[in-house]
């Protein structure tokens, strides 16, 4: 099959996730990155394009304007710009018909997000956006045994995402942009907290109605959120926590979701991702793996390690399918929806913390 | 040395902690069972003394006035009765001028737990609360650690203990009295909510001042609470989650705890007791174990497992050598002060709970 | 119940296996220690005795005939000397017809082992041999899943038994017997060898028919083995490999075992004693725990760590049961024929290794 | 940077092994596949070369002389055929001066691996062995870490494949030819064996000068080894044990490595691959993860898991970058001498056995 031509805004050498999705893209031969809008610096935008060997743009306006004209015009473009950088270019693509696969989270501000909605709704192209862990594949079972009815119906949901990366006042470039409210809108309730709020949503099945939090800065001086934990309330009657830190000293990547049902509980951890426990009631734990997930989103027999990067290639390849015209996968690959959804999860984890604490229900 | 002569209130055959209680005292030959009032039922209580060989009591009133009186007579209690069963035998040990060792939580109530701190405080007699958890050597080292400055500025605190026995509404005769709110007091709260207060409170050597509660009953019908989360704050600016609850299906006895200074973070989980992992902000996890214990709480080389039993037989050795005169180990056996602080946790966690989760001041 | 009246050969003030012996006998209250000749040199053992409060003799010999003769005398000796200071004792109280239950290795020398074995037949008193771990409750359910076809037909095992303690050339009290080989008989086979061939032997229910070895003293100057390797062959078809050794840095007591079957595996390891992993060929890994020991080998719910010294406890348990008179337990509780055992494995290894090798057949 | 041209040898559709050469060759940008002879059956090979869009080939001689006259043609070429069908294609190749990157082991035959022998020497092309599992970076870290000394002097070595796989006679296609001695020389030996016997010569420094084995055929009528555990000694005076099996029932592929010298132990498991154990003689075990990698070998930051297919392509970027003109990485890339060394563990192994297990030296 012929691989999708793609483009990316931001991304330029040395950054972080744009080279995440380059690999991505790449890993299943489903995408070929054709050109690029790489840097908000014209010179890096170029110089960045040339290290690729696609064709580089300064800016992204123009070249949604040209790729939409050429036949061999991309057909899709990956958005991996800090977060207030996202709804512009996203407009200006979804406009000009191509395709958008936007990093997370959707937007640095309400406004952005519902121009991003609007676009989205008025364009023919499909919006996507890299909530990535859900595409594991334990993630996927997990998700499939709860709509099953695997573990009875949900009681308890616990998911975190610890991480100790900024522990210190001032840590370097990508520190940089995610501490300045003006540029990621929230700190980690922006930047991981919409991972672990899409993660709980997309296993359970269940969005949580009200929320309770306490939002802080912990290192002092910073002029933005750096741990928050919330309670969670959902219309079944479920209880929940949420708890995103980045000053968690000594974690890396501590991403975890537990689910407690009435006939089974779910165990996940981000560092055994191929792992996924499964108490039942009455019985012993059972370590599922790989071999037990029927969605098959691998690319190796069950005891070949695979992880952050398959998990994001599962998505692309998913996106890819669409592209091409699958009908069935769309159900499980993130978009509009998850990104308004994790928008309106941090407006009320700031409403309630503001609020001391206060029980703020959760916009739908 | 001579053991010392050990009674005991409760625990007449079939109970659960007396049993546990009596394998504890015994374990490093530190004490002698010789008499006991071990049920309220006076047949129940007569031939379970038969069967432990011991002076049998009808009743606790009559055997501390008794054993007072005697030259063989016994120098300390064990209290294992009902939460609400605490109050009345331990004055009346103490005003009889014998030492208590008193099951956890203080007790059912509120006015309870003030006769027994009126009557603490007018004994010459010493009170002990079998918070048995903080007497498992990696717990201490932990303490240790964490005095010494090894985690730097405290931070963040979780602590969790999360089991599964109650999930379904009936659960024999453990789940009778302990569900009752006239015999228990709190449900969850109680019975494991003040273990995990404790224990955070020992190791962090810090008390949060504020709490906001979620106290739920899952079990649609229970008239107690059986899950309860808590948000804390620290007069020393660290935040902090507790989290309990006996609705966890398929943990057995979830009890962990997390520490995040700004120089390292400590975790410890009960499923591995003798293994607490040391975090250093910039450098590689430590795996602790006995073999860094310093307070050297074990019978055996590092490497042969101990666990429950034997940590709680650390508690009833320390308090063995407190009541023959030692002067050193008070400061890590748990009395009087942790247990009005249960009390005062539990009263704050359902006054937040009752106030739909506002920030509630701890009593100190 | 009456506690068993309980005698004690070695042990003295500072030994480390006498303690653990008093702790189980203590544990459930089974045995009441009464007795003792607990040191070869009569002032340790007369100021050891005092110590614990128990008629203390100078001499062993002196010991069996003058319990033999009190009408409350010792019903039972717990015999706690290094290797070759068991078989005389052994013999002396069972000839007075006093049960014995003695430490592991059954004796230094062949000889010594079958001067027990003779006594053994010709006294009407038991004779028990504390290899302690076959007693931990997830191997008495382990033992129970291989013997009703659980795992199929076996088809590999790898037991070992590794620990780093005797890596240096010099190591206090401890190393000074065991590496002796006039008085260990055999350095780390006799002292961890025989804990991994009886363990094996126990939950397999099969003995291997032929061994090849490689026995080594990896510490320059040693006297004495201090690693072993052993491949096994079992008249079933099964092959197996047996490791242990007292130099492998960094291990506290790493005893495990690993079974293949046709239908399943088993694996179990002491550091997390209370689980043990059944692997079905086709289908997810079970975490098995105490909730599914069908023996009840323990004290407390699941979820309590119980490890080592209860291990020991429950075969103290046992051994006052059969005592009392029980005839279903003495198929669990290791005796002569374990004893043998271990000596035929000892000797076939050293024979093996001093053929550079060669395939040895094990006595049976 | 250009990607290289690379061609590929077998990997047809339903390959195993090709699928993942060309996810490991895609992955870091590196190669672009343009070519390929992709099975020996022609029809296959069109059909599989038009779906991956490449220059087909019904014949690898045709493939060679073709590829070596283009401008465009070929600079390297993956070698993914089963065992007996690597010597012919890589003589072909590495004669037309295009580098060989081969799948290991090196061939089914000593004298198919003697005539590649010949062709590297006589050729200026490379030849590359994609022994993948050492370019993973926590081995990478253990074996800098053995290398300046940091477990001392090596005592014990013990390194392990396992699989469940080929529990059963019949198995699929995979194991229709990897258990064929015609076409895979050896079994378990050759396809497991190898990796092992590799990575612990890698990680080490050192190859065994002796070996004694036990190889076996555990399932019944099956005509190759699928079981084998050898005993290792080293001029160093180091012992070790090899244990490989494919019978394994319920391991899904149990890869691991333990060392212990006379300062340290090292451990790692494949099943956690990012986590690397060290134990210094006196101190706590450490978990070093990535963040501890001194070669950097990964894309991500650590606690975002990278496993086997990166590690593939951490072999492959490593290639890359040699046929680039690097002059520091062959050190860490296997090779020729890989090969050759176990072709020679293939033979002493199969020596030993046949002689009963005698010791046997191992060809250099």
């Amino acid at each position: 099959m012929k691989p999708i031509r793609l483009g990316m805004v931001g991304g330029g050498s040395g950054a972080f996730i744009g080279a995440i999705h380059r690999i991505a893209a790449r890993m299943d031969g489903n995408f070929a990155l054709v050109a690029g809008a790489l840097s908000s610096d014209p010179q890096r935008a170029r110089s960045s394009a040339e290290d690729l060997g696609i064709r580089g743009y300064d800016d992204f306006a123009d070249m949604a304007k040209a790729e939409a004209a050429r036949d061999d015009g991309i057909q899709a473009v990956a958005i991996v710009t800090p977060n207030h950088m996202h709804a512009d270019p996203a407009v200006a693509f979804l406009d000009a018909g191509i395709h958008v696969i936007c990093d997370k989270p959707l937007a640095a501000t309400q406004e952005q997000a519902a121009r991003i909605a609007d676009a989205v709704r008025r364009s023919g192209a499909r919006f996507f956006l890299t909530h990535n862990y859900c595409a594991l594949p334990m993630l996927r079972e997990a998700r499939a045994i709860v709509a099953e009815g695997g573990v009875g119906d949900l009681r308890l949901v616990q998911v975190e995402y610890l991480q100790g990366w900024l522990s210190d006042p001032a840590q370097g470039k990508q520190a940089e942009w995610r501490t300045d409210p003006g540029r990621a809108g929230a700190g980690a309730l922006g930047d991981i907290g919409t991972h672990a709020w899409q993660l709980a949503q997309f296993v359970t099945g269940q969005t949580p109605s009200h929320l309770s939090a306490e939002v802080s800065s912990i290192v002092p001086g910073r002029p933005i959120d750096d741990d928050a934990r919330c309670a969670l309330r959902y219309a079944s009657g479920a209880k929940g926590g949420l708890w995103v830190s980045q000053v968690a000293v000594g974690q890396e990547n501590g991403l975890s979701l537990r689910l407690f049902g009435t006939a089974a509980a779910l165990e996940w951890r981000l560092s055994a991702p191929e792992r996924l426990i499964l108490t039942p009631k009455d019985g012993p734990a059972r370590i599922l793996t790989r071999a037990q997930d029927r969605s098959q989103s691998y690319r190796t027999p069950p005891g070949h390690p695979e992880g952050y990067l398959e998990g994001f290639a599962n998505l692309y390849s998913d996106i890819a399918a669409i592209i091409r015209g699958d009908t069935q996968l769309a159900d499980r690959v993130p978009g509009l929806a998850d990104g308004l959804s994790g928008m309106a999860f941090i407006a009320a984890a700031q409403a309630s913390s503001s609020a001391d604490g206060a029980w703020v229900e959760v916009a739908t």
